[in-house]
């Protein structure tokens, strides 16, 4: 037979391509093994999920009790369950064997199984737990959008889009030609990572600015409008870049489609958000059955969310616009009260899970290999800080405002930071190492902007200049 | 070369039984398609929730408007959606491969993706949404337990309990005797037909009761006293028969342990419910951050779930004990209210998936070998009728009551009659015949019951008897 060497390398690929009647066929060994798994499944998913809870509980109330963002301790307590330190919450996509994670060692202290099945579970569950955590992105998306007032973002005005704008283009082009320049990082994850710069947490800042008592201070408002205004726009970066991971290639055709097609969809929207909202409310009166608005306002979140994927940008982009259009209903006040108890539930599945995927040992300074990762992650830390600072020196026309509490309170990175995290590591645009360099300049931004930003506020001999 | 000529379709069963050092080693192949299919596959399980939403909240309206009870409407738009008609939903366990499922169609529409991949996210797509509609029955349970008010049952006193006790005896014997003595059918299955017939359904019931303004009446009293007893009676009679089905034999002392370990872990749960009020409320008011209340509480039904598995009963079981716990807590109204949206979420997933599980081609009558299945449908639906019409004949002590009335309140089976369809059917316990006649049992015992009730009070001369 005149068969190349190399034809048996191939045949796997050859398997894929066997007549359609063949691989329809259910496999009958994996069926089998799947239906006596599914209630150690379930069991593996239970205690996940307790586990998951318990972390981000413990480590809100601390984070809480020591004056950080509830959130950071969620994200912390990850990282103590996760890959980095006890392996009780692992993901199949880890180097780790399913034996060492701890959820799977009580599985099979119960229920005995076979390494072969122990695997099996492991994987499902794996993956059960990260469509659990990417709901509970989607629904942090939607419920940032039902909290973001469009009619407040006309009133902050000019100043604000030009800090959000300024904060968003100079970490960016910093931090992707920094890395791919002095770290010679290839151009996508390169993207990534400095795409991942450029969104301040509204949350975070504006809980620090209100117990500063500067949240309608012109500082307090600037900061807030340009940190809604950069959500958006780190939203739309975020759409474009991860399309742009999914094909590998940057063409600038497509990078202007993508563009436009982002801001297209968003702005369609929130056009459109009229026409919804009579209809939503609509439905909302006609129902009689339980879930009447939980359920009309879920399939809106989740059509969009599906859309936003289907079009090849992303469900979070989907479900941000669902959010944004539901803001302006009546039905609003009430939708709040039941979208709040099942983000409480799904949103901590995701920052839990984005903290125990995240190997922070890849960034342990003991081993001379990582000093390589270390120094990727100090320098996106510098850009992630600097990047923001300069956005206090762009305000014009306003010669006694504390440009320096404006900078400072644009540092802090929060939820879309480790959306970026979370998205590029499980799309593997990003490697380990990355991906523990986002988190880490997450985790730093957030612990250090509070502290600095009251020095700043308390250095300044102006009182806090009070809106017009 | 002497390869015989299948051994290529023997390849991936070989590949199973690599040594331990392979299999934990994580596949290359698999993993890459995996890492490409997250994006896949959240779509589809977004576009999966969309038409599960859609069919439930119509099916439950127009149930609604012709007056029949929501659930009814859920499951019945689950069969439309499901394998029985439009394979919109479809699960990989059916016999369809992944082409024939509506939302794989749409994701091979929007994505171009080859068979051997689609049938991989078509695997794990089917494994989410079941994992989900679990998680929506353990919320269900876990609300029915809250709902129970365990004071109330003190009060109806015993011919409430006598009710229950006969009508849980008699069609679960008269069932299983019948189908293995006339049907041949296998013990286990047999047990689990017979044991589907237990439970009175509380939901429905005391909806027509409150209708016809006789809550309040002795008969009425004793009706949902009656069916809130034989809920804790079915669920534990499920708990026990789930695990022998599990085992696969049935031992004398086995099933005894099994009994009474699912009575001392509901009855251990009540007992210690005095403690776990006071640390509940405790730890309620001392959480500062965001999900105080909620999360504490999912801890609680989740972890009760996972133990209710991991001592080999079942997760419902649990979750249906932390229920009846946090009854009584201080905290309950707030807690109602905010399991109430998540369990507004959860819970269709399941019943809509019950349906659309459910093949009840296998019972179309124009084809003659599914009229050996008609007949067990037949018979499962006379027994469930006759099987609880002889409970008001118990009660003593009553020459006026109205007996007839309390057979036929009793009538109704529901949610706890899908749960045991639903688990017997994903364990593989019951064949796709016997699912779908539990089915057709509790749609036709739950669409007889209403209008006969009606018939019943108005017949009788005897003007309802109020309670003294």
């Amino acid at each position: 037979m005149s068969l190349p060497s190399n034809s048996l390398l191939l045949m796997p690929v050859i398997d894929l391509h066997l007549p359609e009647s063949l691989l329809f066929a259910p496999p009958p060994i994996l069926a089998v093994v799947a239906a006596e798994n599914a209630p150690i499944l379930l069991t593996g998913v239970l205690l996940s999920l307790v586990i998951i809870y318990l972390a981000s509980k413990i480590g809100a109330e601390i984070s809480q009790y020591l004056n950080f963002p509830p959130v950071l301790g969620e994200l912390v307590s990850g990282v103590i369950v996760g890959v980095s330190a006890f392996d009780w919450i692992v993901f199949a996509d880890s180097d780790l064997p399913a034996t060492e994670s701890g959820v799977m060692f009580v599985l099979q202290w119960i229920y005995h199984i076979s390494p072969a099945i122990a695997t099996n579970v492991f994987e499902s569950q794996s993956e059960v737990i990260s469509v659990l955590a990417e709901l509970g992105v989607i629904i942090l998306l939607f419920e940032i959008g039902l909290e973001s007032d469009l009619r407040q973002l006309k009133a902050v005005g000019v100043q604000a889009v030009v800090v959000a704008c300024v904060g968003v283009a100079v970490p960016f082009a910093a931090g992707t030609a920094g890395l791919m320049v002095i770290f010679h990082v290839a151009a996508i994850p390169a993207i990534f990572a400095g795409a991942a710069l450029t969104a301040t947490s509204i949350g975070i800042t504006s809980k620090v600015l209100s117990e500063l008592g500067q949240l309608n201070s012109t500082e307090g408002q600037i900061i807030v409008g340009a940190a809604v205004i950069d959500d958006v726009l780190g939203i739309i970066v975020l759409a474009v870049v991860a399309s742009l991971a999914k094909t590998g290639s940057i063409d600038v055709g497509n990078v202007i489609y993508l563009i436009f097609s982002a801001t297209a969809f968003l702005l369609g929207s929130i056009l459109l958000a009229g026409i919804f909202n009579k209809g939503f409310v609509l439905i909302v009166d006609t129902l009689k059955t339980r879930g009447n608005i939980v359920i009309p306002a879920f399939i809106l979140a989740f059509f969009m969310a599906f859309l936003g994927n289907a079009i090849h940008l992303e469900a979070i982009l989907g479900a941000f616009a669902a959010g944004l259009v539901l803001d302006e209903t009546d039905a609003r006040n009430e939708l709040d009260g039941l979208v709040k108890p099942v983000a409480d539930l799904l949103v901590p599945i995701f920052f839990v899970t984005v903290g125990a995927q995240a190997d922070l040992g890849v960034l342990n300074p003991a081993d001379p290999a990582n000093w390589g990762g270390l120094l990727v992650a100090g320098f996106l830390i510098t850009i992630a800080i600097v990047g923001k600072l300069v956005t206090g020196w762009v305000v014009f026309g306003k010669p006694k405002i504390n440009r320096l509490a404006i900078g400072i309170g644009m540092i802090p990175r929060g939820e879309v930071g480790l959306v970026f995290a979370g998205i590029g590591a499980a799309s593997g645009v990003i490697d380990k190492s990355l991906e523990a360099a986002i988190i880490l300049m997450v985790i730093v931004t957030t612990f250090a902007a509070p502290p600095f930003l009251r020095i700043a506020f308390d250095r300044s001999n102006i009182a806090p200049s009070e809106i017009e």
